[in-house]
């Protein structure tokens, strides 16, 4: 008899018995797999924590109790127990269950999370809440060993470490986060799993220091030290020790009974206390491992293989074509570094660090650092290229400022996921980052509208000595087949480009925003409108010539963005255009002022009117506008 | 005989005997107390490293090997041996010597600083560079103490433990960074220093080791890795070994012999290696220990007591004015919090700090882990209040956005030091919260034009429920005297305040820039141009109502703000005007997009227009081109 579908909360999970929690977990992992394969999701990190999801649910008091997972990529089975078992299908779906999790879908998702390394902070926060408040229940952080290696955990960790708080830390351990780990923590955290003298021993000597002669007990403090150096010794987690911590561990993930037991114990305690859990990433998919693409998969997979069942063809994705690029420029320049945090799949970079390791770092989840680091590389006449996501950018934004363009170092940025991501929601949005680079002092803002231009851009930043360079790019295919990047020259420094002209209104469109305004364009054409459409890849240090011209021969502009409209392009030209022209006006259309949720790409920017169609009618309302004021 | 004037550069220390660098030594400290007592400075950091930095320029082959000092406040005795002696009294002087290290002033300066724990990962950055290049040198970061509680600095710890590179961090411990430190880091540190067991029974210990009997050496593994224990016990350094370091130390920073010796042999190795040095701050200062005033002492005080010769008396700083409201507050109010980052005294708070332990919360220098986990306070039930520098809270960034915004926590940011900052220069300047607090979804962005208005909105903060809060106050003293807390209103929410009523012109001004476009206006109204001046305090969400009546009575507006013009508040309100009211025209007076040096903050004001004259001008500027163009 199914177990699952009778769980409507965890308290249905604290009535099973042991062997029902086995069988529990595999028709959880059964389902996981099943839907996954149709709607896509990170899965490999979900079926690596169904027997502790099981056993946190079952040993804590939730929702009393607080969990905090980090990231949401662990959460999906935490939603099976929660009431959303009905629900799994619509994951990432537009209306739908998010992929992560989000305080307003359940009263057990403690605190929301995309960004990595965010758990401990929070669960700090509301252990010290508890406290102040005068009320009773236990606090678990339950955080991937990739987090580890970000700088927020560690202040998580020493913080906590030294409140003497009631609160626990889970260290969910499958030696890879996203991408296989880098650093020091995770070598320290293999070197405990793979010891397993460290296992056999730890009872043995145990004994030996319980039964010394009393003489030797009442040797005082040598004893004493000792006996801590013993224990350091037994003990895997003295790194963590060090910070405060009681640690309990290594356990084997998988092992619910393991799981129990400790659990059982260690909610009855009352200080800072980590529990190291050794988890297996992907545990029980049929296709077995594969590597980095565990983290997601994309919908219509088949769960024997993990390969796409209905692989679009066609042009390819801006990351494909940036990673392409990258590459051929490593050969052609050899004082070029690659920098990325813990993403070099995601990121297109993983040709260019094959083929020259020794130019190429990821840093694992530390974009504060790894902005730095480029900064160090940059005054040693390297050519450092950060690339990471946009929205993770946003973690290095005090490093952009005061290390590279205080500075005025030549850190060249390559911003991928820009502007809107599709089902990976809100969290993940890459809309802030035009405004955020705006206001770098020394900071060059570009944007490419097709692959060509990308290359283009790229080769232009790298060219530019003169402090730091960003371009960025969203997640989508590019509207063209770019040539190889040997044949493609730098986009002019602080150029437009009249792609169309007109005498009605002037389009003014960055990035992904040029096609469809030519398009629109086109349509309007049709109509009897005469639009004017430039394509303003450099946003800052805007054409100013060009600009001259257009106000020249306008009196209406619209700009055209992917990003939100709050301090994006549009607001930053339509200042600069009452300056020179106060008599021209100007509009502005991109991304509103509000949280955008997950939904397909396309019908995200169908949605906001960021389409041809959705550009036409902007203008025809503009100049109905225009019209009815004259 | 003296030393120091003959110091042109470091190779001239390089000449020096053991005693001859005792002697300058003194000779440093005498210059850097006798000339600080007229500039001010953060002279306590740099008497804390005479000899210290005497010994690195001594062993290390400057400016060829690289010396990373992180922040600049340790590097005055740096530049008293680096030729620039001569100009130390121009130190943080227009013009004159940066009170932090600076690239364009000197080839010894490898790396700009003025925010704590970036030497680590710029350092990294640096060694790697040297590889990629195929260069020989060697590469330092010194980094105190406090810093180590910053994530930014165990990523760059955990990322060079892992590269088996050439470098070599130097600790400089002197348990305390600004305020005296606090986390499970500093607590490991002071528990090295104070045990001498440590250091008596390392050698002895040692010696029976190697002493121990040939069988036992054959026990294979065991012994081994009982070694490994016994060198973890009498290794304190432990937590760094774990994470990839050779330990050495901790020595006396003040013994020139224990740092050549220590600093030569460490020069010559080549793996990741660390030196725990123990240091005084404001070591020889006449006055004594003066705990968390050490940090920095203004100009003309007394050397013999630390106290101020001629203070001024006067209206009471804005952060006077916040820290006296704030403890109010926490008696008013049993819910609410103070989160701060390393600076109780700088931001004000000590006193509420005093009174309620038990909801002040000194994160240490981490404030990405301050912000997060105030929204965790934040989820259950407690008000929390971020208080941390403008240009520190950048280093929040992500954590506002994805934490406190998204979730649509209450967490309130008092943002202080906002604005031009004087002789602190480049990398303190809080010119840009505008901007990156404008493109926050869900948050409520505010500045007070006096005290008595920050007190209003800092009840208004506390009693806002829907999202995150912020407002931005000045290095400064208030225009007014404010009343107590409890006799001070709310400011009502998204409510501006029309000063004056005038038919020629609207100036939008905020903050600090309110009383000076009143006198303005005033100025004005003697020459026969009658100005309205209204009082933006709620940037975002805006006063919708006052600004379509201001629209309606006026064709000309000039926004005001104290902050960088690119994607401000004026550039905010242009796009706005430009949608409800085309025909009104628009200009922005504010920060050029350029970077700001150090100043007398009044001086500063004053050269960029941003005073009653300079509002007048552009005034009339604006006037001018309006009668020029109709």
């Amino acid at each position: 008899m199914s177990l699952l579908p009778g769980i409507a909360s965890p308290a249905d999970v604290r009535r099973l018995s042991r062997d029902e929690l086995r069988q529990l977990a595999q028709e959880m992992r059964d389902r996981l797999i099943d839907v996954c394969s149709r709607t896509g999701g990170h899965i490999g990190a979900g079926l690596g924590v169904v027997e502790l999801t099981i056993a946190l649910h079952a040993v804590f008091d939730t929702p009393a109790d607080q969990i905090v997972w980090d990231v949401g990529h662990q959460g999906y089975p935490h939603k099976l127990l929660t009431g959303r078992n009905n629900r799994l299908e619509t994951l990432r779906q537009e209306g739908g269950l998010s992929g992560f999790l989000k305080r307003t879908e359940s009263e057990y998702d403690t605190f929301g999370a995309g960004h990595a390394a965010t758990a401990i902070s929070a669960a700090l926060g509301m252990a010290a809440g508890r406290d102040v408040m005068g009320e009773q229940f236990k606090v678990a952080a339950v955080i991937g060993d990739g987090s580890l290696g970000s700088g927020l955990a560690y202040e998580g960790l020493n913080n906590a470490g030294h409140s003497d708080r009631d609160i626990i830390v889970v260290l969910n351990d499958n030696e890879m986060s996203i991408a296989p780990n880098v650093g020091a923590m995770h070598k320290y955290l293999t070197s405990i799993q793979r010891n397993p003298l460290y296992n056999r021993l730890r009872s043995r000597i145990g004994e030996l220091v319980d039964q010394a002669p009393g003489p030797f007990q009442s040797a005082g403090t040598l004893l004493r030290k000792w006996e801590e150096s013993v224990k350091s010794f037994l003990t895997p987690g003295v790194l963590f020790e060090e910070l405060g911590f009681r640690y309990f561990g290594p356990i084997d993930g998988h092992d619910i009974d393991a799981l129990l037991d400790t659990f059982t114990a260690v909610r009855g305690m009352n200080t800072p206390r980590l529990v190291h859990v050794i988890t297996q990433k992907g545990r029980g998919f049929p296709a077995g491992d594969h590597g980095e693409k565990w983290h997601a998969l994309p919908p219509g997979h088949d769960p024997a293989t993990g390969k796409v069942l209905n692989a679009t063809t066609g042009n390819p994705a801006y990351t494909a074509v940036y990673g392409k690029g990258l590459a051929e420029l490593g050969a052609e320049r050899k004082d070029v570094a690659v920098i990325t945090a813990a993403m070099p799949g995601g990121t297109g970079t993983a040709a260019f660090a094959k083929a020259y390791p020794e130019r190429f770092f990821d840093v694992g989840i530390a974009e504060g650092h790894g902005v730095t680091f480029a900064a160090g590389l940059a005054t040693r006449g390297v050519r450092p290229i950060v690339t990471i996501y946009s929205t993770f950018l946003q973690r290095g934004y005090d490093n952009i400022i005061h290390d590279a363009a205080l500075q005025k170092l030549p850190v060249v940025f390559a911003m991928d996921r820009a502007g809107l991501v599709g089902e990976d929601g809100e969290t993940h949005m890459g809309l802030y980052d035009i405004p955020y680079m705006l206001t770098v002092p020394n900071m060059t803002v570009t944007a490419p509208k097709d692959g060509t231009e990308l290359l283009g851009l790229l080769r232009a930043a790298v060219d530019h000595e003169d402090g730091p360079f960003c371009f960025r790019y969203p997640r989508d295919v590019t509207p063209d087949v770019p040539p190889a990047f040997a044949d493609v020259k730098a986009v002019p420094y602080a150029t437009w480009e009249v792609e169309r002209r007109g005498r009605d209104l002037a389009i003014l469109a960055i990035g992904t925003m040029v096609q469809p305004a030519l398009d629109a364009a086109a349509q309007l054409a049709a109509e009897g409108l005469e639009i004017t459409v430039v394509n303003c890849r450099y946003i800052k240090p805007y054409d100013a010539a060009t600009l001259d011209a257009i106000l020249a021969e306008h009196t209406q502009l619209l700009m055209v963005e992917e990003g939100v409209v709050t301090n994006g392009f549009g607001a930053y030209m339509s200042a600069i255009v009452q300056r020179l022209a106060p008599q021209v006006r100007t509009a502005v259309h991109g991304v509103p002022d509000r949280i955008i949720y997950a939904a397909p790409r396309k019908k995200q920017l169908a949605m906001l009117g960021l389409d041809a169609a959705g550009i036409a009618e902007r203008v025809r309302a503009l100049r109905n506008q225009e019209a009815f004021a004259s």
